[in-house]
């Protein structure tokens, strides 16, 4: 298995290279460190962005929804996607307004969808998304209310294949011209970051059911926990 | 002034339009509380999706970038966009795999690209993008580093008026199956928010140089402040 994607002429950054990653371990950590998509697709000839959760599994991504969604009807006869995901880390400040900017961390992939057909997979696909959110939640909803079959008819699940693809990260402090160093402004970073809270209840719990542990610790999910 | 966007084929929310939203309080209230925006286009036949920093202002949206930007290169003629806006507020955990789900509040708009020409109106576009971002900070940078000819030059604005858009919000507890509430299983909501940290400077500061008041009370881009 290759470490890394092969650029193409859609994947290459060829402004400011440095910020461009091909090797799967960067790629794969974005990935599993966000849970919204943005899928981009033609529908008409029109440009169409439908943001979605995702999940990976070894070399591709999946998403769901209704049978009924209109992008996954669009899609499962096999469209052209671009989905995006990205993840925004901060505010650079600098000394001048032009060298203002974002730290974040991006992937962007190109392909075909594929629908994902057989019960047997689509269930195994669903168990898996499940697993990366709450790792334990399924097989303890298989052993109380395992998925209904018509349940899993009433979805779909698309998958991508990972072959172009592409990370662009910006990190680190603002890059100002080297005289502006002298002026008298603040210039530096604001850390921006996703996290979860406290659980909280719907308020219709049986008695004595309690948080399942595994619901107290989110920390697999990337979110930092909010004290 | 309208005060709500007429829904179109593309934007009318047909599954679960209870979901939707057109009022312009409601666009605008996610537009405002967001950075990065999600831009949809079809180059060369195919899907595109770039992720970018973006900035309302009245009845439109503005996003810019170097002029050397494959994006907006390919858009500054007033290419079709779809551009979409995700903000994602919690983990949606119910009784049954079927219900689990995401909150979530995200605006789509459709329309046609154009390009900000004149450099005074680029001017004061980028400022506004800089006083959404850092209320004050322009005037203060403008009096001790002003914005260059050729900075503004190096530069693609690009803009879209709002018109055909619409948001979508999932909010609240999980809906699980009415008989599925006597189960012995946790359900409820993990909320997700996107916190500022304490800013840090890039360890050049001028001797005697102090953040401003303005960089250390980021509540009206509305990000939590993280303690």
């Amino acid at each position: 298995m290759a470490e890394s994607f092969a650029p193409t002429a859609r994947t290459k950054l060829r402004r400011r290279p440095q910020r461009g990653h091909y090797d799967k371990k960067t790629v794969y950590g974005i990935l599993d460190a966000a849970f919204i998509c943005h899928i981009g697709y033609v529908a008409d000839g029109h440009p169409c962005v439908t943001p979605t959760a995702y999940w990976r599994e070894g070399e591709a991504i999946y998403w769901h929804g209704s049978a009924a969604s209109r992008m996954l009807r669009a899609l499962e006869q096999g469209g052209e996607v671009c989905v995006t995901v990205t993840i925004l880390d901060g505010l650079v400040i600098a000394r001048s307004a032009f060298h203002h900017s974002l730290n974040y961390r991006s992937v962007m992939m190109f392909g075909n969808a594929y629908k994902v057909d057989a019960p047997e997979d689509k269930r195994a696909r669903m168990a898996a998304f499940m697993e990366r959110l709450y790792p334990g939640r399924n097989a303890e909803l298989e052993r109380v209310r395992p998925v209904r079959k018509e349940e899993l008819k009433a979805i779909t699940v698309l998958g991508l294949h990972l072959k172009e693809v592409s990370a662009k990260i910006r990190s680190g402090p603002p890059v100002d011209d080297e005289e502006d160093h002298a002026l008298p402004i603040w210039a530096g970073v604001v850390p921006v970051q996703s996290l979860a809270g406290t659980p909280v209840d719907d308020g219709r719990l049986a008695a004595g059911t309690k948080l399942p542990a595994g619901l107290a610790d989110l920390s697999h999910l990337g979110l930092g926990r909010r004290r």
